[in-house]
């Protein structure tokens, strides 16, 4: 069946497509070929590969956000400055030599000062805005590079960026700590590791190297230590994001996991914490985004 | 000329062997053969293809420090536990094949709480304080792994560890911040960054991403964001150190580069810094070890 459009979220590793009837996917595709495995020329070919079953002589439009939208990406989508509506104005269109493929990128956002970027979060916000009107408060996007974004009146007031994802990956796959962590998780272990560093955060530097020590020399579990790990950076995160969360309403669009481990992690803090899904919420974005091209185009 | 003893500072990552005429070195080599490359067995081999050519017939001392005393090493030191004297009692002796070897391991230190941990800065701090007789205060060792270490009476009393020198390769190399960050320095901004997260410690996950942000932005430059991201986490170190370090007598023992970058991190504090050189603190120390062996062996 040809869908009436395509929805794409095409990030740093990965590219991931739903063929759409409205706002409803029928189908579902993805790759690897993220933004940072494809070469400038390389983007129509990726997008084809997994879309080509969709297609007829009929051109249909492809609606993306992501990476893609980057200066390495298909075509560089100029960021939007905030305070702004998280999706403001039409996509930018991308030079497809394809005649099936109408293909447009939603433009990611800037913060002049402090400095800070995003790609992708912008058209999730976007979609958790549509189907709550008028929500004020803080949208936390848990992930490699998670974001705390404060909203209002349907506007990206500012938002901040936390690298707490890529360390995580670092210290647990690269650094010396990768001989102690394992899987497994210990959710006390992660819960005293958050009130750690939020009540202390000046001694994550300190506490980091004690995973691998009190493996050594009180054999700590793998899985113990990586719950602590994970609290230990959340916490800290926490710590540092705390003028945002502190007292507001907070929602958190993310993978259903590391969400849950936030919402954790803020409850002690008597934070309202109300979650949604990552998916449902980028393809909410993305119809929106659709909705504006078929306006004025 | 073959020497009298032979001086090793085994590592993680490089093995250097010194030819030693009482305490002074007549000859120097080194590789790439690591604890972390030698696999159980190679250990002697490894050394052999060093230190081949100072060898006769009549056995020498090789008196080795460092991570060659770990679980994963050439034979395992047990830690000596703080309180204790650096360097306490006799080297492990090392079975070795070849008649002509007659080779130590010096142990390392343990602390039960906070866990903790040293192999090869022991060493050093003995070797230190062999030419600072009745020196108190604070040592800091930088490093992958920074250590800080109080002194009293010729003994650790206790020590912490950072993994500061490690996180700053991880960021740098692997992560995101890689495309920001560039070689080349900038004092001015180095010591800003310290000053950042001396002060709000808590604000060291907000900032890092800035680097990458700064530089999408406002074109930030790659040397800048080095020194930013080297400043951010020696801050972070030196705010969760501050009860070391606070109205102490200091001596940095490291790689010139690195101790002046610390040094420089200190002096806005009013800390009074004394710096020693690395290899010679080393040498002293297993000096210090090998005169034990003679003495007992």
């Amino acid at each position: 069946m040809k869908p009436e459009w395509i929805a794409a979220d095409w990030g740093t590793s990965h590219l991931r497509v739903w063929a759409m009837e409205g706002s409803t996917p029928i189908d579902h595709a993805q790759s690897d070929m993220g933004m940072a495995r494809v070469s400038k020329g390389g983007f129509e070919d990726a997008l084809l590969a997994l879309i080509e079953g969709w297609l007829d002589n009929a051109p249909v439009d492809v609606v993306a956000c992501g990476m893609v939208g980057a200066r390495q990406g298909w075509v560089e989508a100029p960021y939007a400055a905030v305070p702004t509506t998280p999706v403001q104005g039409v996509p930018i269109r991308v030079p497809a030599t394809d005649p099936r493929v109408r293909a447009f990128v939603v433009p990611g956002l800037k913060q002049v000062a402090p400095p800070d970027v995003m790609r992708g979060e912008e058209t999730q916000i976007a979609g958790f805005l549509d189907t709550h009107p008028n929500w004020d408060g803080v949208i936390c996007l848990p992930g490699t590079h998670t974001k705390w974004v404060q909203v209002s009146a349907n506007e990206v007031v500012s938002f901040r960026t936390f690298m707490t994802g890529e360390l995580f990956d670092l210290l647990r796959g690269q650094s010396v700590l990768r001989h102690s962590v394992s899987e497994g998780w210990d959710e006390a272990a992660f819960s005293e590791a958050v009130e750690d560093t939020l009540s202390k955060p000046e001694q994550l530097a300190a506490r980091l190297f004690s995973l691998r020590a009190a493996d050594l020399l009180h054999g700590q579990d793998g899985s113990t230590a990586r719950a602590r790990l994970s609290g230990l950076l959340i916490g800290a995160e926490l710590a540092a994001s705390r003028p945002y969360w502190l007292g507001q309403q907070i929602a958190i669009i993310g993978a259903e996991g590391l969400s849950a481990a936030y919402a954790k992690a803020l409850q002690p803090q008597g934070a309202f914490v109300e979650m949604a899904d990552a998916t449902t919420s980028t393809l909410a974005g993305l119809n929106k985004a659709r909705n504006m091209t078929r306006e004025t185009v």
